[in-house]
This record gives C-alpha cells, sequence and structure tokens, in this order.
C-alpha cells in the first residue's frame, strides 16, 4: 500500500529553534530511498506504507538522540485504492480548476 | 519505544456517515492488544511504536476492503524519553493545575 | 455556522512541561460560555465558529503573555450543514455499530 | 498577531475528487489579500490572526454552499512573539543546516 503522508515533528525541551532538528531527518529520508519535499510547516513523504512509518520512526529515535526529551508530531496520511498519486500531481489537479 | 498517538480516520467516497469505518478498527486495536480511547474527534491510543503503526496500517486496509477508495488520516504522535505517561496522567496533570 | 473542534497547542521554548499554559485555557473557554472537554491529546470544542475561534486567539495571547516565545497549534475542525451533532453524538455512533 | 496556517480542507459527501472545493478556495484567500502557497496536503497561509480565520470560514461557507454537506479540516497554526518568520524563512533554515 503506498502512502503519502505531510509530517510535521515538533521537538519539545529544546527551545525554539527546531530547524537542527527537522535537518537531521533528511539523510534517513534520502537512506531509506523515499521521495519527499520540505514545506514551511511540514515534509511531504511519498512511498511504501512500511517504508514511511519505519523513517518516521528513525526520524523520533534520532532526534531523542540529539538531546531532544520529548517530542510530538503530526501526520496527514493519505491511501487510496482508486488509482496513483504523486506529491506533483495533487497539486497540478488543484492548479487545474483555478 | 512506547507511543501515544491520536488517530482520526477519515474515508472518503462513501458518503457523509464515518461510523461504521471507524468502528471497524475497534476489533483490530482490541486484537493488537493495544489500550485505546474513543473521543468524539479521534482514538486515542498507547502502546510500542510498531504496534501501534501495524494496527493503524490493518485500519486503512479493512476500510479499502469495506469499499472506500481514499482515506485521509490526521495523526498526532507523542514519544518521550524523560518518563512514562499514559492517557489518564496526561489528563489528570492538566487538572491538576486548574 | 456551529463547528467541533479537536485543539491541541504546544508552547514551544518553554521546556516539557505544557500542562500550566494548557490549563491556562479553561478560563478561557469559561468565559467564552463554550462547551468542552479535555482528552489526553487535546482538548474538544463545540460552538458557533466566531466564538470558538476567539477564544483559541485568545489561548494563544494568553499563552505568549505566560512567556512562551512560540506556539504550534493542531486543530481539527468539523462543520455541517445536514445536521446538528454533539461532542456525545459522535461518540455514541460509533459506539453503536460495536 | 500574525499566524501561519497550514490548511487542509476535507469536504465530505461529495466524492472521492477534492480538487473543485479546494480551488474554490482561492479567490476567497486572493481577496483576502494573505499571502498563500499550495503544496500537495494543504495549503500554507500568512497573515494576521483575524484576517486568516475570516478566510478560513469563508472557505467553509463557500465549500458548504457548492454542495458539501460536511467539511473536516486540519489546521496547523504557528504564532511566535520572538521574531518575524515567512514561509520562505522557514524553509530556508533547515535547508541551511542540511
Amino acid at each position: 500500500m503506498k502512502v503519502m503522508v505531510d509530517l510535521c515533528i515538533i521537538p519539545l525541551g529544546v527551545g525554539v529553534s527546531l530547524s537542527p532538528y527537522i535537518a537531521a531527518c533528511k539523510p534517513i529520508l534520502d537512506s531509506a530511498g523515499l521521495s519527499w519535499e520540505l514545506h514551511a510547516y511540514g515534509t511531504l513523504i511519498e512511498g511504501e506504507w512500511d517504508a514511511v512509518f519505519s523513517a518516521i520512526k528513525a526520524c523520533h529515535e534520532a532526534i531523542h538522540a540529539m538531546g531532544a526529551p520529548r517530542i510530538t508530531t503530526t501526520l496527514k496520511v493519505g491511501t487510496r485504492t482508486d488509482r496513483d498519486q504523486s506529491i506533483a500531481d495533487k497539486v497540478s489537479s488543484v492548479e487545474n480548476k483555478w
């Protein structure tokens, strides 16, 4: 089952500058072979369910290992059986209606 | 790694009555041995990371098998290394400050 | 337009203990005359759109005034025109399918 | 109070093709003078709190008027008092750590 995820990881107890923690997820997503794209309030990821959620778990583990005692993450998770849909498709399907 | 999740599964393309689909998740969570609690806009689940996310995947698969062509899910996911925290603890830690 | 909201406010830059900040929202919701209910990963609120979002804004302002330099909030927002639905209804409509 | 929002509106009871409903939000955001940017799982919006939430309410009203009997929306809402931050800043602050 393919999945598209919008991932927003918030480490707590590390002050207000979260970007070093978010940046630490990049090599994890890359080494998992996932397709992803950063936006201003999260990271879009697409791939097979198990690969995507293993990578998200690895991100939590890495951020805890960097010293964050607590993490709260918000995820949107989309699956569909009627057809494939990529990150690029979803944007253009809206833009085509403008 | 233990995790607390707030899960809100929204099947699309099945009309406005979503409760039969949500109800189908109950036996999945129970047979996974997870502790969970329903609220009006989601289901709180606690357990080990892999068990929780396997169950959520099984919920998506079950709801697609019931005929929903598309699902969009919102998740909040909390982990912490400083101490254990249960669903009941989190509510009482706020109520103690009132 | 009536709305049901699931509100999860996360103050950043204040350490890992967030409950004093969450507790500060109680008098705001009460004085706005809103119906609400705490759960382990958020607060369910129902009321008229403008009243609910004015109260959420007041919560952000109060938490900043308590010293939190940054806040990230996750909201689920439900509206429907086909019928009224209360916090209690939504839980029982699922439980009736078990 | 300035706010950055990540808005994901899901109309229910209208089938699986949601893009016409999402596209209907564009003129609302534009006529409100808000700065916004579409991504594959939502729309980033920045502006003053009241202007942003008035526009989101107008989006719900417009989508109901198009025939959707029920809407469930997921929002992330960021405010900060320590400094200004734009949509572009947030992406580059992560990219600078790679």
